[in-house]
């Protein structure tokens, strides 16, 4: 075994390393006997294979999130890449087997994300403001900074809510620094609570999938519910001043009706807050999908951008 | 003096009567005089005149949701009614002054309309959802009976809250009784909530205008956030079950984004409660325009029914 | 041989009943022979099966529409129910041979909807409309009580056509009584007849097609055009007054032009029709999506409701 | 007087002609006495005037759709054209008093119009089709050629709905003579017959309103009925092969849902019916503006074509 | 060898024939060995085929583009046709081995239609529009006849774009002839330009693609373009007046900001230019998709006509 | 005379100054007698007065674009600041008389702008946009500091043009500077050509209207013809790569097809640059209309915002 990652093998390469079951689906085959569908991930992408001949044992064992030792070759099936696989089986305690390294990560690291937001507490000057942001931050201390930011999409990796939550506040300091009267303390506390709803909307870093609570109720109003519950708990009326427009950031950040938001932007901060939001995911969902184009062609369509594909120079 | 209301009084036709000053604008004639615009209101219905040569005093005094003394006369002007004013005071604390009491009025007794409303919270079976209705019915027990359910359009009328609600109560009944395998706890738990928050979107009966905090955060999050709280008070989890699928009610109760709901339908029950909701308002928009118009033609224009003009028999 | 339903057997289980043959493609495997890819159905459910090996009698014989005595096992391919066929022949005159007898029916029995509907004919006591209506009900009296009332989605089983134009009168007959002021003659005479023209448009209800005429003129103008040729038969003015109002109540029933109405609502009891139609629409597609969902599930998407999925309970 | 036209006369020449009153409605003024708002109307154009300090007698006889004798002034007001009223008084039957005389005309004449149209009766050689068309070509033999095509927009004048007709046969015999493999007799047919129901809709060339019926059920459906009709009349199958393409043309030539057809072109030549009456009508509506443009500027914005304007060379 | 044509083939004929390869895709199949799914093409149509067990040399050789001898028989797989192979080679030079000459081709001779195009030069009487249009013509003296007018859709064979363009110009002269005050010059020269950008946009006239510069300029800014550029050359200003409103016609002749117009159409002959090139265009695509329809049914849908389908009679 | 600006004069208070006749209508009052209806306007604002008596010499004299020397009052007039004329005479040639002064002005120096602008040039290092970028600056050496980059709406000033460009070049470095992987001299280069085309769609920074020319082309294909009208200057292929990516990146920078762009963007640079010019937009407009804004209240709704109103805190 060696140090490789998963897409580093080529094709008819013989593969020896650990690995996440990313999806393990069992079917029937036509002559009667089941089989697994698997997609194996690490740090550096996915690949499928079929596991033929699963006993009710392999089946049970071999789910998603499980980290595998898998043998085998990589091949190439009708123009794609896939896995055939020889042996896998469960990693032990003594060998890699937590789920969370295998996921991709955010790419800088969760200790400087999280200082470098806490910073901006400093400029949060309004108390009331403040000491929700620092409520809500204190709730979700360890799942604002491991929870992807989507299940797929942009920033769909561990750490990605706060590095999305990140780069919206740099790009909201160049702001505040071009144009002069943006109420800069709404517009941070805004954007740090805006997606932390989605620590309850989603189930996690690993294997993400939306959760019941998520669909039948989303993380605008999740987080606009949590504000409240915050209020709650540190005496502050929930329908004060201060706190209306802070409601106010989470609850139209995404803009348009149509896009789930109950308000549209009425505050210039609003406004930003949404802008920048849409902007920072655009970068992300374009750079992410490029990276998988080769120079001088289109890549694939992206579904959130009006399913728009992008040339790479 | 007599007992006549504002719109029994034919052209020509002297009246003295109290009134309530609906609206009262000050403008400044060409000759450089100011006057009032005053739209006057009482039960019947409403009617304009000018108060010219307004004095500071009178500005002062003449104000929106003031009860006034009027003598004057109605006059036709370029085929409307107006009144022509020839002296108005305030009433005085020994004469009919309460505002409230010249606001058109729902069709029902409040007193009926709200014991048969509270005759569901039998029906309520799930524990959950009938202390959270009970709580939040305690704390609008005033605001809730006596505040319109818009500003305009329909049940626009002191009590037209709590009507509207009524309405949807009695249509859902009748659901329950035609279809089986209905939740009819959640329905009609979901109905009771579904519009409270009209009573801080709304400024009250007289005089009705979006509040600020209307505006920015709109009654559906209004009433999402104060589940949350009464949840909060007494002690029952925001995020649990039973409180996640009351919340979803009320949020997707418009149906669509585009009508303001963060989430849309996704329990049979919130599709019936939207569509309920639509009905009842439906009938109310077009009877209400039906009475303003004459047999064999057609109603003036209904904005909130995508601009149909209405056939009257 | 037994009584037990084509959804009562388990997998592995040997199958031995009469079944309907709902579809019957003949396609060419991949070794050069020909087989049928059929789908059996009974009033239980439907499962799909392959007839290998078929010959040009079998091709000619097992057609849709026929019923067959089948013997086989139910089998899982893929997750998905299947049956492997041991042997198919078509039912003698002397066994179960009447197609209708297969298919899944409306919940109440034909004869009691017949009644209930009739019933409301005494409430019809405008005499143009009610003429009308006798003599439509006349011309289609078998068709109506048989036919669906789609090819999917709601209604689609025989007698859906008449199950839900009685489900309608039930829910007008509430709203009737709940709002003073509605003409209660037009809504019944406009809820009978509104899909009567669905006698037309479909094909019947063993493998229900649209039909080319169906396709072509659409059944609001075809029950339209027949409203017109009873005037004729009647000694009526088509364009008459009382006529002209009943002509909108069908022309108008769905609410938009989007959704093919020449004409949209223009009257109280028009509105009503259009809104009682989808909520009686929307309650029976979604609980006969969510009887084939898992408690605490999402269902599949509905497309008749802009493919929203239905969590149950 | 003179044989002068409504927009022959200069700014503050004196004015004495016949012309036809378009609209008059009694308005109340300022110092309490009754006026008549004017518009006048002859082939040449319109202009408004009012008629101050009206008689009872005269709001009863100057009713719109009336021939008058006018003497008075052309004037500029506010940049418009008014005239100031010396006199008016009703035309007697020795003067000209046909309003149908003073209304615009199609600029080709009626019994050109109509030997154009009935020679294309020739070439509608399937018998189904020419009895129809022939019968309700009869039916309607004095209203087709006298009424306008709309109320407004394009062909909005006396036999503007036989010209906007003949017009859309031109173009179709063009498109037949260069593309092979076209049904002619049905285009034809389909043509001729496409806006007959307008007769119906609209109350005639003079003060052009839509009736109560032409609200109610729409030009389309009413067309398509009283084809339904005719094959009663004719002992033919309303519901049968060539029928029911017949009514596929008219009931599609709208080409929308959202421009009211039932049912949308599924049929070649339903399309190109579609397609030309579009095209006529865009063409009649620009060149109609453009007559009142002056050259090197921009038209009003017209709104039967998404309120765009037009530059006139 | 004889000289059928593709399409002449019955099922279980053997085949003799150079075809052209319109796709050769290479795959893996399951047992690992490479296979080509091509598909042939000649002027008749085109069908399917496996080539199994394909060298390298095969994959290297047979590519799209190339024309080759087949040999093999024409079968029926899942009931559409496809070719079992049994081999192929390349064409020599001894061979017919022009690609061009298997494309499908515009019905009518080239020579013709540019015959009877350049005729309409003598229309164009406006100098300015005279020596853009001959410029241009001249540019593409090539590719202007050869080039499909789309990838699929209409026209989509060998000459189609000028065959599109002649097609609407003989309909713009039916058009001048039937309505008076058309500047026929400006019309005649607007479409013979509108589309010569698409010699740009799309790759040519065997296997069609679009270009990079296609598709991030798109073939009507790339008209556009060229006529700047062609008032370069002759030293004209291309924002002069008369160059002014030919640029308005080619930017505008899609009609809608949504087809790809930047500007809508805002001259008469602007407005006819875009619905000529609709009207032909959905002729082409009508009769296109009928040819492969039954009688009596229904061809599969259109994409670019709102995926309706059509009746062939 | 004093050195007051318009708006800071109080009601009732006496005016001396010079500015500039924004709009001047002549029209003819109830009287028979001209007026002129005008709107004055300084760096400070703008309010409206009638100028009663008109003659023919004051109707030539006093048009739109004059500077003229006004006394009179400021009043109020139905809630609304207007200016009771005494007298106004043009300035002449020893007073200040230059129009350009009298309009409002971009918040930072002509010099400083031009300065910052051109300092980016030496951030595109590619030699082909360098050059396309200096000839286009060069051509619009004079107007691309002067003109408004919009008729109403935001930076409606004189120089806005280029201070929009400054404002997007701004948040454009600071976004290269967070991300990386963006092409920067593409995206300059794009920046400070996207609007330059409104230097012929705009008549000028004094009483802006659209041009013929920009109606006709719009400020986007304007900008685009310029580009291959420099190339063809330079000697440089219009449709070589590097072109083609910054006509991609001006064609594109709409965004959306509905909003005028005949391609939507399709590299990341194109995307990048239409957020902020949308971003900068939105800055823009929100903060001019609260500036008009009292604190705690709603501003007015802003059209190119969905017509949305703005909360000011």
């Amino acid at each position: 075994m060696d140090a490789k990652k998963l897409m580093d093998y080529k094709v008819d390469e013989a593969m020896d390393l650990f690995v996440l079951l990313k999806n393990a689906d069992a079917r029937v085959a036509k002559n009667g006997k089941r089989f697994l569908s698997i997609t194996f991930e690490d740090e550096s992408g996915e690949i499928s294979g079929m596991y033929w001949d699963a006993s009710d044992a392999d089946v049970a064992s071999f789910v998603a999130g499980k980290v595998v030792k898998l043998t085998g070759k990589r091949e190439l099936y009708q123009g794609k890449a896939q896995i055939k696989i020889q042996s896998i089986r469960l990693a032990t305690d003594n060998e890699p087997n937590d789920p969370s390294y295998f996921v991709p990560h955010a790419p800088e690291k969760r200790k400087d994300i999280k200082e470098e937001i806490e910073a901006f507490l400093f400029d949060i000057t309004e108390p009331t403001w403040n000491r929700i942001v620092r409520n809500l931050l204190q709730r979700h201390a360890e799942s604002f900074y491991t929870y992807p930011a989507a299940k797929t999409n942009h920033h769909a990796y561990a750490g990605g809510l706060s590095f999305h939550t990140l780069s919206i506040l740099r790009l909201a300091k160049s702001v505040v620094g071009e144009y002069p009267g943006i109420n800069a303390p709404l517009l941070y506390a805004g954007a740090i609570l805006h997606d932390i709803g989605k620590t309850t909307e989603l189930s996690g870093p690993v294997s993400t999938q939306y959760t019941t609570t998520g669909n039948l109720i989303g993380h605008i109003s999740l987080i606009d519910g949590e504000i409240v519950s915050a209020c709650d708990e540190l005496k502050l009326d929930s329908q004060g001043d201060a706190v209306v427009l802070l409601r106010h950031m989470v609850l139209s950040h995404h803009g348009l009706f149509e896009y789930g938001s109950p308000v549209e932007p009425h505050m210039l901060e609003a406004e930003i807050l949404h802008r920048l939001d849409e902007l920072d995911a655009s970068i992300m969902m374009i750079q992410g999908t490029l990276k998988n184009t080769p120079n001088g062609q289109f890549s694939e369509r992206i579904f959130g951008l009006d399913n728009r594909k992008f040339y790479k120079e």
